[in-house]
């Protein structure tokens, strides 16, 4: 179990072979027995195969080619919609049209994500997250009718790997692990916890062939900009707002 | 792999058998294999086991006794603390301080700790996660130390079970799972779909126990009121701008 942990590759090319609805639902059930905030369940999937609508996905994430090459692609929401149907049919008043709600979902559908990625892994299967979710999530609302109070988090698109790429590399796992409380880094620190990376031949050649003097700088430059990611922080929030989780 | 993850149970009592280093160092490695926006790593964890800390910590999570009896507790966060400081390191200008830098970091964590949790499950360890993470963020983070651009999303105590308490139910899964597009809920289906629920003795008594006619009413009135959800959502959103992702 360790073992598949650390040796797993996130997978972008799948094989022709669908992936079964007996094989797909034993995943998810097993990914639905994991934690969730009070066992309210507010979250939901949206399993698309058909190739319209999988056509229809792929522009708002970018159109990168999983979408549309993957048999399966999985849009994850948090969900407080049946939820609050629930309620109104049983003389209960709910209060769930509110940001803290939101992030109790989103913490849900991610747990229940995440559980169904390592299981559809166990089970032979190579998946992808799309983090462009969250940037489109207007358009991706509209083309997988989802309602009021549900807003999609995440996709994951699942195949058969038809590739084996190699290990990404991660940073030393101090850089991420504190103990007791946070201890904040040094400029000393951060230079020798981004050492190997920056020195590492693959990545010089990627700052190079993005035309850029420091890796850092193809993050801030080219990948993930300030003001892409300003752009589409007010485009969520907006969504957020007009799904009713946000005044 | 599928076997463990239907037969889990969340643990709340632990015995006194502490969590080696290396065995979290082990799971917190394999953790950090998995999926992450353009590898980042926008997250970080605290692993706190000082009792005075715990201490602290306790109110902030309403006392849950997990926090002080747990061995080990996680403290799992949204990080562009880190990223950010490398940036100014390296000629390059960040510009992760706005709400969709929080959500990708958010559900990096989310991830990280799910893979987490399913890795120290299957190490014979029992987890509990704390939705209460949310509510006292501010609070944690002061006890905690986090910095500028780092905010706690969830928490996991974890340690050897103490208990063996029976499977948790969880509604049908065509509760949760859409084809294709998402198919909106007549009331009929509503029904349906918590008959079982509504029928089970357990949660005829719970209802009971709590004074309320229906099982939904123990929700809205008693366990997350609307008035808590928006006067936790005021707070939470107030921790985001105080600590730089949202303006």
């Amino acid at each position: 179990m360790i073992s598949l942990l650390n040796n797993r590759r996130t997978i972008r090319k799948y094989t022709n072979q669908p992936v079964s609805n007996e094989l797909l639902s034993e995943l998810l059930n097993a990914a639905a027995q994991s934690s969730n905030t009070g066992n309210m369940q507010a979250y939901s999937v949206v399993v698309t195969t058909d190739a319209e609508i999988k056509k229809n996905l792929a522009p708002t994430h970018f159109n990168q080619p999983m979408i549309t090459n993957a048999p399966v692609v999985l849009t994850f929401c948090a969900d407080f919609n049946r939820f609050t149907k629930w309620c109104e049919q049983r003389e209960a008043n709910p209060g769930y049209d509110n940001f803290q709600s939101f992030m109790a979902a989103a913490i849900d559908a991610m747990i229940f994500a995440q559980t169904f990625a390592v299981a559809a892994e166990s089970a032979g299967l190579g998946i992808c997250y799309l983090g462009t979710t969250t940037y489109n999530a207007g358009e991706i609302i509209d083309i997988l009718n989802l309602p009021y109070l549900v807003v999609p988090v995440t996709t994951i698109t699942v195949g058969y790997p038809d590739e084996t790429p190699p290990l990404t590399d991660r940073l030393p796992l101090e850089s991420i692990v504190h103990f007791e409380t946070y201890t904040d880094f040094t400029s000393d620190k951060i230079d020798q916890l981004y050492a190997e990376k920056e020195n590492s031949e693959f990545y010089k050649n990627f700052a190079t062939e993005n035309k850029k003097e420091t890796l850092a700088q193809v993050f801030t430059d080219v990948r993930y900009t300030k003001k892409n990611n300003e752009f589409f922080s007010e485009k969520f929030l907006n969504v957020l707002k007009k799904q009713g989780f946000l005044d």
